[in-house]
Parts: C-alpha cells; structure tokens; sequence
C-alpha cells in the first residue's frame, strides 16, 4: 500500500492506495467520528462493493443511501434526499459520511457534508478511476446548475480517500476511458515525463494492468496533492488543474448532463485548449497532434458535438468560475508539460478556434 | 461611529455601528470585491432601506433580489432562487452579495454566498434588532430543514457588517421585543452587570432611546466577538451563545417555523433552561424569577405553547446540533452572568421539566 499525504495543515490528510483496501478494517475506522455512519452510493456500485463495506463497519448500525447513477443527479435536490435521511434517522453533528463511488457521488456526498449541521466528517472511497486520480483528492464538492457546471459548493476537504485498485476489474471501459483523460491532463499541466510515459504505457492501462495502472493514478495523486497543498481555495495555481475543462463543462451543461461523461468532455475540451495554445504559438502543431493522437489513442471523443452553435458555446463558457468581470478565461498549455494561470481570450479568437476546430486540423496534417 | 473587530486571522472583519451609516458610501464600497454585486432583501425591508443602499452603488449596476418575509421562507428552495438570478445574470466568482434585512435574509444570503461558486464575498446589512445584536456577526449562515432548525448551513464570514441604528426606527415592537431577548441572553450567560444594566434600562430600550439602544447593541457585539474569535466553529465555548436555543428551535420547528418569532421561541427557551439550571442548583429559585421577570416586562412570550406535547419537545430536541450520539446535551447557566459548556440532561429531568414548568413556579412565587 502506498500512503500520499495532502498538507493542508490541521486539515492534512492522507490517500491510500493499494489492491484489496475495501477489507482493511482499521483503515476505514481510524477514519470515522463518533458512531452514526451513513454510506452514500448509487444503484450501480452498491451491488458490487456496499457489503464489503458495510462489513467493515459491523456493530456501528451503518446506514446507506443509494441515489440513481448519472451526471444528471447531480443536483440540489439530491443532496436534499440525503439531508432527509440523516435527520430521519437523527445523525448528529460528529457522524460520519462515507461516498463510496465515482465523482459524481463523491462531489454530492462531499456537499452534504459540508453542510450537514454546518460541517461533519467526511470519507472518499472512489470506484471510478476518474474519482481515484482526480475527484476525491482535494476537497471540491458540489453540484451542477441547469446554466452552469458545480455551480453550487464548497471547498471542504475529506478526512481521508481510500484507494483500492481492485474497485476498477468492474468499471465499464467507457469510464475506465474516461478516468483515462484526467490522467493525460496531468502530463500536459505538469509533468511532460508523464506525459511520455502515458504514451509508452497505454495499452496497458487499458488493459488495466495493475503495476501499470497503479503507477498512473500514484502519480496523478501525487501532482494534484501537490497543487492543492499549495493553493487549497484556488487563489492561483489551482486553476491550471481546470485545463480543458471551461470547453468540457460547456459541453456537459449544453448537450444535457449525463450525456457525455465528464471525462469525455474534458477530452474534447483539451483538444480545443490545445488548439487554442498552438494558435497562440505557445505548443507546435505536431504537439498539438500528439494530443489529440493520444486522446484518440485511448478511444476518447476529440470532436466537438455539432448540436451546439458557436455563440452557445460562448455562452455557457461565460459561466465558468475562471471568469472575472465577464471575461472569458482559459488554461492553455505554455508548453508540453507545463499550463500557466487562466488568460483572457479574445473572443474574435475564441469564435474563431471552436468555428475552425478540425478544419485546419485536417486540412494541415 | 464605533468599530468593533471580529478577529479571525485573515478573516477578521469589522462591524461598524452608528446612526446613519447607510448613506456613508465608501463604508460599503470599501467592502466589495469586483463590480457585480446583489442586494438581497425582503418585501418588507426593500421599500424602506433598499434604494438608499443602491444609491450607494450607482455606477455598478447593482441588481436586487426580493424574497418573502418570514422564517418559514429560510429554506433551500429560496437559496436556489438566489442561485438562479445570479447564474441568470452570470455573477463571477469575484462578486458580492449584499444582506439586507434581519436575521433570516442574513442565513440565507450568507449560505448563498458560502456555495456559490464555492464563496463569494458577502457584507451584512441587518435591519432589525436580532440581527444586529446576533446573526449578523459570526458567520453562522444556514436554512432550515422541516426537521430542525439551521441543520444545513456553512460557517462564512462576511466581509463586514454595517449597522445602522436609525433602521431600527422602522422596526414593529414586536420585532423589537425578539431582538432583546437576544440582548438579554449576552447578560445572563457572560457579564451579569450588562443584565443588570438592562433591568434599569429596560424602559428607554423600549422607547427606543438613541444612546441606550446603541450601548446595548456594542456590549452585545462585543461580547459575541469576543466568544466568536475564541471558538469560530464551536469546538467549545461558542456552544453558550446557544443558550435557551435547544428548547427554542424545538418550539419554532414543532410549532411551525414563523409562528414564534426567533427572540420569542429563545425567550421561553431561556425560561426552561433557567429553570433547568435551577432545578440543578446552579441558580437560586429569586434569580429564576429575576430572569422571567425581565422577560415579562419586555413583553416576550414565557410559557411553553400547549400545542406541543413532553414527547414531541424531547422528539424535537433530538436533534439538536449540541447533541453527541443521540444524547441531548443543554447550556445552563452555572451563575447569573456565567453559562457553562453543554451538558447531557437526563431524560427524565429533561421531562420534568418540561411537564411542571409553570406549576412549580406559580405554587412557590
């Protein structure tokens, strides 16, 4: 087992990650406060792991809560539902709630949280590999708004994330693909090695080789811990962790959310922040093409949905959180490996990279 | 104009409190953060206060939002509303909302602004008594579940808060009335000469008296910040502002939130943990008197609405955030001007007096 620490001060805590962690008892328990636990998860990963776990907590009476699986749930009104169970059954202020799923259970449990009594304690055990490298690490929680992705939130930071590789024999290669894109995205912000590595690697990652796959999500931990140590509320640094990700929420709140997966949609969003650095002069168009390539590589969407007119995407970009005053920011890649703080684009630009996006693509390679 | 400090490290922030405050314009502006900004109010306070306070931000295009007035209003559906006009009229991440009004358009506006795009900056104009004297400062923000009160809520701090003593000219008795309980409850549970000081001065606070309303507002200010900059999120001893709350919120939320105004559940409240405090020989049977009397003589409520039976109080009381595993946990007064750290009560105390309050005072008074 690998242990990763997020030093966040008196909020620091640890992320475990190792093969077989959902039957370690004593990992889960040296977790909990108090003894009212609420497991939250969803129809599709309860079958599979809510009895393991559950075990682990015999004799504290823990309840569950299954919420629908879907993007689409993640919603205020969710949240709600699991406010009603915890006062139903009179969950006091030190009690414990564990989010045992992908991002979207651990982004809507990690709100309940955050506001359940004005703060309890709170535990990551993500399933999805796009949960392990990305959501569950680094306390963004929250849900979606009809006009805007996690809109509504909170930085509230988990007491710890337990990691068990063997949770991903049961993921669905289209999530598996998409957990995938979030990987990527941290060789191109900040670790070009990585990046490489990635490009060597891959067909065994998506033969979810284990040594492989392991390697892949310690070092995707490892850099977002350290971001997030050094910039917890996202004054600065933080936002590079949000490249490709103002064209991907766009994608999602546009074309309805659920409908591509949020790792899907940050595919494609890299690929059109890509093209926005290489228009900028920052990446050469044969690295842009090894990024795309890479993408396509895995199996992930690198097209933009037609369904969406220029002018909807630049409307629901102006709703990104990068935003300030109403301009429209963006993280673009000042070289492989390397993405700088959000910059403003002009929108002649902007119109001009999602209009032509794939044209001069084919036309040029 | 005095200024009282809330101190909180980075957080710290001012309360400005004088007589005429809404029309000093760079008091307000030197609080905000970026150039959009929304005023929250309600349909009651917005045509008396609100186009003074947009009078001060002329130039920003400031934008107001009107919510019903009333505690059965401080839910999340009215959090959603504010969340929808702020998406609506795309508010960035470096906006600020204004809460203009009492202690209801204070919890809800502040926990809009706590998840909102996961915090934006806030400012706190209260408008009433209560809110001036209590929810205005500490950053408890939060709406009510039909199970409990402030069950789900963050701790934020504002930015500021401005007090305006001549808002209070405007103000129904009734409301009024509320707001002393709040003040009276500072005496009896940190500084037994402030008590003292509003039994002979209880008649000019009636009167609404300049200079005797502003004193009782700055001791109560200052004794609230003092507690609040100890303990922020009540790890400890802020648990005492919670004094007469716990019976308080069980009488708001059995009896239908809006029925009681908040000062008035808290002032029956305060009866029933003075009298438990006397049962427990912390307090003589002459200062119980002492305590119901001034209430009395306010014109608050003291008797335990009938409609609620012993079980439905206890029900209710379950779930109080002070509780601990599922045992309810009171502040009591250890002395006159001296509360204590929550205790567990036993049942069959707690009960007891709950059935005799009233009977035992009227036999032996």
């Amino acid at each position: 087992m690998d242990t990763l620490d997020v030093e966040l001060g008196d909020r620091s805590y640890p992320i475990y990650i190792g093969d077989g962690l959902f039957t370690q008892k004593e990992l889960l328990l040296d977790l909990l406060a108090g003894h009212q636990v609420l497991v939250v998860t969803n129809t599709t990963v309860s079958p599979l792991y809510l009895d393991k776990i559950l075990a682990q907590l015999d004799g504290l009476n823990p309840r569950a809560l299954e919420l629908e699986d879907g993007e689409q749930y993640k919603t205020l009104d969710t949240v709600t539902r699991i406010f009603d169970a915890l006062l139903e059954q009179r969950f006091s202020r030190n009690s414990t709630l564990i989010a045992l799923g992908g991002g979207v259970i651990g982004d809507i449990t990690g709100f309940a949280a955050a506001c359940y009594q004005r703060g309890v304690n709170f535990i990551q055990i993500p399933t999805t590999l796009l949960a392990q490298v990305d959501s569950s690490v680094g306390g963004k929680t929250g849900v979606n708004h009809p006009l805007g992705k996690n809109m509504i939130g909170a930085f509230y930071q988990p007491k710890g994330v337990i990691i068990d590789i063997s949770a991903l024999t049961t993921l669905p290669d289209r999530e598996l693909k998409a957990g995938i894109a979030e990987v990527i995205k941290y060789g191109l912000i900040d670790d070009s090695e990585f990046f490489e590595w990635i490009e060597l690697n891959l067909d065994n990652i998506l033969k979810r080789e284990r040594k492989v796959l392991t390697h892949a999500i310690r070092r995707s931990c490892e850099i977002k811990a350290e971001i997030v140590a050094a910039d917890e509320k996202e004054a600065g640094i933080r936002a590079i962790l949000n490249f490709g990700h103002t064209f991907g929420h766009a994608i999602e709140a546009g074309c309805g959310y659920g409908v591509y997966l949020h790792g899907e949609a940050v595919s494609i969003g890299m690929c059109l922040a890509a093209e926005l650095s290489c228009r900028l002069d920052y990446i050469s168009l044969k690295q842009l093409h090894r990024i795309i390539a890479l993408l396509e590589r895995t199996g992930l969407p690198t097209t933009l949905p037609e369904q969406l007119s220029t002018n909807e995407y630049l409307k629901l970009m102006a709703v990104d959180k990068k935003n300030i005053d109403g301009e429209i920011r963006v993280i673009v890649l000042e070289q492989m490996g390397k993405a700088g703080l959000p910059v403003s684009i002009d929108t002649v630009l902007l119109k001009k990279t999602i209009q032509d996006y794939g044209v001069i693509r084919s036309n040029e390679s």
